[in-house]
């Protein structure tokens, strides 16, 4: 047993409150080195009489390690644990002090979870979990008033720049929701709206005033609520990071100096303001004037920017706020965020804007989700740049899984791009045969899966200005048969529970391999998801139970023979396998 | 290379702030695996101007692993890292990403620390390093006044019982703080003074009264101030996981049931509040009907217990607060206490009451520091027990460094024994040679120690009710030769700058070994620690620079030798060497 590799420690992803009754108790080995693993767990005020075996099991492995957990129901919500670790040869004892091959005698030097607390447990909304997203750049989604157009519109459809305009505006959004409703899209996430001089509004001036570029309170609410009268949920993007320069206290600052009142509202590492040698002289975000950094630390800035996150929420209904630059913003504002907004509506999502590894912020007291982009990597890897066999992939989803508490993974923000990343059908180079299946896998995996507006008929364009495309309305233009591939695997997904929130277990990832199937199980229901990441045919074969299966996407029939079921793909091809009977 | 022992993660004890321009990088590694370790870091938005290599040396080992640090002073307080790791043969990059022989190309799936924000700096007060603390148990320390006495006192001296009384007050206490400046304690932590019906008070009736059996509050002002005077600093203890069962709100509970107003003060699983087979109807401490729990998700118990928290720091300004079982108290609770706590003192030292690992609390967000009962197992299993040879003390004190930011370590509060636990003396079954080693090494490392009362007299008593006996105040009875012992070692602590906040680093400690000697280094002063625990006379042998060292403690003069001293210490012996030319 390679001691070195079993990894546990208390609380974070490796033993945490999954609601009120339940701890999920975690622990890492090399992979393929256990053969069982238990948890040795009781109350620690009446170890004797409560003491048990609990049996763990491998929820997820990565190229180095297994990951076990079990899930335990302490009467009095108290815990003390530790772990039995068997590899068929020896049996090792772990405590929090130690390794041995002696069962602890007394509870005392066991981990604890002293006590769940309501107040620690991480809560996401539900509603989530059944989510399809779909991002809005509203600047270049559809131009619905030409009366709010601004000076120098030019006209849609031509090309992106970083500085022009095209007239987009939130009663475009309005016009066009029937498209979203045939989609299935139930969720939107908005990039800023409030206003700001960019098209993109990253660089706001009112945080209490809507764009007039795109309309102004009236138009939002009547927005909001015919996209709640449709069952659709709304997202805002909140830049607190930083402002823009035109933002009145940042103003202030440029013009008084050190004398202005809100000096103190940013971070000016000297006066005057000025940029030399390119870098600002006050903090900004990366090194752009244009977005002086907030002093969050300031009570009077969290005030206003508090007041601001429970104003949309109240005052048009809002359902929750992407948080822009999120991981530059401290964790003490953030919790702060958190109650007010899930004061304001307990069923509120919050999800931040972060690339790395996001578990400081993914505890239950600051975020319930972030931009998951390691999640486009791992596809991006795998189905369009070929950096990842099958095997590979299957390590990186499982090390991804194991890194967060259940919670975080079922409301994860699964995208494949943004306005921040080159389109997807772009970095396919054109070939809508692996755009389908990196999509395949975004939907057929927990989480939330987001369309970046435009993908689904076909819009393509390089990193930014080129991802910021006009959306194209002329339906001959569209991509019809995108537009019927994503219909139909969003009312696939809806159809199928198990797509949404079942667990997760690859029967095919081979080393060099580029078949993967997966199984998507919830209670006793269980799809079967195969695809193949191949220019040429390839027979899958899976251990299948039961006769029948169908694939909810092409409709095609299967029989089991053996218990298995042999499926062969087209290049590119896959299947949603659900069960007949 | 051991791929599989390689660990970091960002933030946490990993990747932390330990002031405003500086961050700590640490990386775990399979014990004596790498020959060099080095963090690849930069500014994310300038990679390719600002990536350097830093060095990194190991800071602390244990039984299976090294863990390195180096320090990064980014100077926009913006990072990204990776690891290039060497081990003679190989070199490995790691990322966030994975391990390869191949230098990572572009900073995109690095480590990130995202930005130095002042809100989540861990900030510790700087005090508690160089301070000494003493611990009363006010029922048992002194009685100043007998006109307070509670009924059925018994004569002072008696035999400690659970139940029963003898008369020590706070007034006792002023009366001897001569005692405790003659021994050089510079902090007291007082167990409960606040109205109870127990003994040792931790059944709160009054959080806002002290118990008049102990005085009022016109005897705590005197006695704080008194304090004060002569550079000693008070702790309280909170006991806010829970009341006491005469707490007005819990009694009005237990009259009302259901009706009372006060039902969500508490955790009540059902009504009426009974006990049936040993086990309250409601949330207590342990399975205590005495301690009813408190329901700190309640805002009304929150902002009461919040209001305690402030008015005796403002009120009769105690320098902190000592957080009874403050593990099963939730984390959000934690967070706004440490906020109402330092804004009433940003100098308060927080100090949660935690046997086992800390790191949830340990962050910056919640606690200073707790009560470091790992550290006194660790002694105890060397000193005392026999379970630990030199090394295996060497690698646990390694792996509890390891553990926390520095800042925590930096003002870990490190004791011996508590009205918890068996005295000290006893437990080295009378041995007093045993006695002092253990306190040599408690008061030759970082931290801040804790002596608890009567220890340095020669008070003995098994766990409670026995460790609980009346102070001895008979100077004849009073153990003179361990008082001495005490004193010096204070006075040994206060003279040596690096015993107090030194690195440590171990010299001597084999496998199988009694002999330890460690180094303690603070910018170009070293002291060098030896201790010899072994029933008989051993000579230790130590690279040192100079020529001319002194024990500080004994005053033998040494001379180096080629580089080294060798020492020659009896049976359970010690040296404390400074060096003096």
């Amino acid at each position: 047993m390679l001691l070195e590799a079993v990894y546990h420690r208390p609380k974070l992803n490796w033993s945490y409150a999954y609601d009120r009754e339940t701890v999920h108790l975690r622990l890492r080995a090399k992979r393929d080195d256990l053969t069982e693993a238990y948890a040795f767990a009781g109350d620690k005020y009446m170890w004797d009489q409560s003491k048990e075996l609990v049996p763990m099991s491998k929820f997820a492995s990565d190229d180095l390690f297994d990951y076990w957990q079990c899930a335990v129901k302490p009467p009095l919500r108290r815990l003390k644990y530790g772990f039995l670790l068997k590899d068929g040869q020896t049996e090792i004892w772990m405590t929090e002090n130690d390794f041995s091959g002696e069962r602890p005698a007394t509870p005392e030097r066991l981990f604890e979870y002293p006590f769940i607390n309501p107040a620690d447990i991480f809560h996401v909304p539900e509603w989530v979990k059944d989510t399809v997203f779909y991002q809005i750049f509203p600047e270049r989604f559809a131009n619905g008033d030409p009366g709010n157009d601004p000076e120098g519109v030019l006209p849609w459809g031509g090309k992106p720049e970083r500085d022009n305009f095209f007239g987009g505006d939130l009663q475009g959004v309005i016009d066009h929701l029937d498209h979203l409703s045939e989609l299935g899209v139930t969720g939107i996430y908005f990039t800023p709206v409030f206003e700001a001089t960019t098209n993109h509004k990253y660089d706001t001036a009112d945080y209490m005033k809507i764009d007039p570029h795109f309309g102004d309170i009236d138009t939002v609410k009547r927005l909001v609520k015919a996209c709640h009268d449709r069952g659709i949920r709304v997202l805002f993007d909140a830049v607190f990071n930083h402002s823009g320069k035109t933002f009145a206290p940042f103003v202030d600052v440029m013009e008084k100096g050190e004398a202005s009142r809100y000096k103190d509202w940013f971070s000016v590492r000297q006066f005057p303001l000025e940029v030399k040698d390119g870098v600002p002289s006050y903090d900004t975000f990366a090194f752009e004037p244009l977005m002086p950094k907030l002093n969050t630390d300031n009570p009077e800035v969290k005030e206003y920017l508090l007041n601001v996150a429970e104003f949309w929420i109240k005052e048009v209904g809002i359902d929750g706020w992407r948080l822009d630059v999120a991981d530059e913003v401290d964790h003490r504002f953030w919790r702060e965020f958190r109650n007010t907004v899930k004061t304001a509506n307990p069923d509120a999502y919050i999800l931040g804007e972060i690339w790395h590894e996001s578990s400081p912020w993914l505890q239950g007291d600051q975020f319930d989700a972030v931009m998951n982009y390691p999640f486009t990597d791992a596809v991006l890897d795998y189905v369009v740049h070929g950096k990842l066999d099958a095997k590979g992939f299957a390590d990186v989803i499982g090390k991804q899984l194991a890194r967060y508490p259940q919670q975080a993974s079922e409301v994860a923000f699964n995208l494949l791009d943004s306005h921040d990343t080159p389109r997807l059908l772009t970095l396919c180079e054109g070939d809508k045969r692996k755009m389908k299946l990196a999509a395949l896998f975004q939907f057929t995996y927990g989480g939330t899966p987001c369309i970046y507006y435009g993908d689904e008929i076909g819009l393509d364009g390089e990193l930014d200005p080129g991802c910021r495309k006009c959306m194209e309305w002329d339906r001959d233009k569209q991509d019809q048969d995108l537009f019927a591939f994503y219909r139909k695997l969003i009312a696939v997904r809806k159809e199928l529970a198990p797509l949404r929130t079942g667990s997760i277990s690859f029967l095919i990832a081979e080393e060099g391999g580029s078949k993967l199937a997966y199984e998507r199980k919830l209670g006793r229901d269980s799809v079967l998801v195969l695809l193949n990441n191949y220019d040429a045919s390839q027979t899958l074969e899976v251990p299948a139970a039961g006769q029948a299966w169908r694939d909810a996407m092409g409709g095609q029939a299967y029989e089991t023979e053996g218990g298995k079921l042999a499926v062969k793909l087209p290049a590119y091809g896959y299947a949603v396998l659900k069960r007949e009977n």
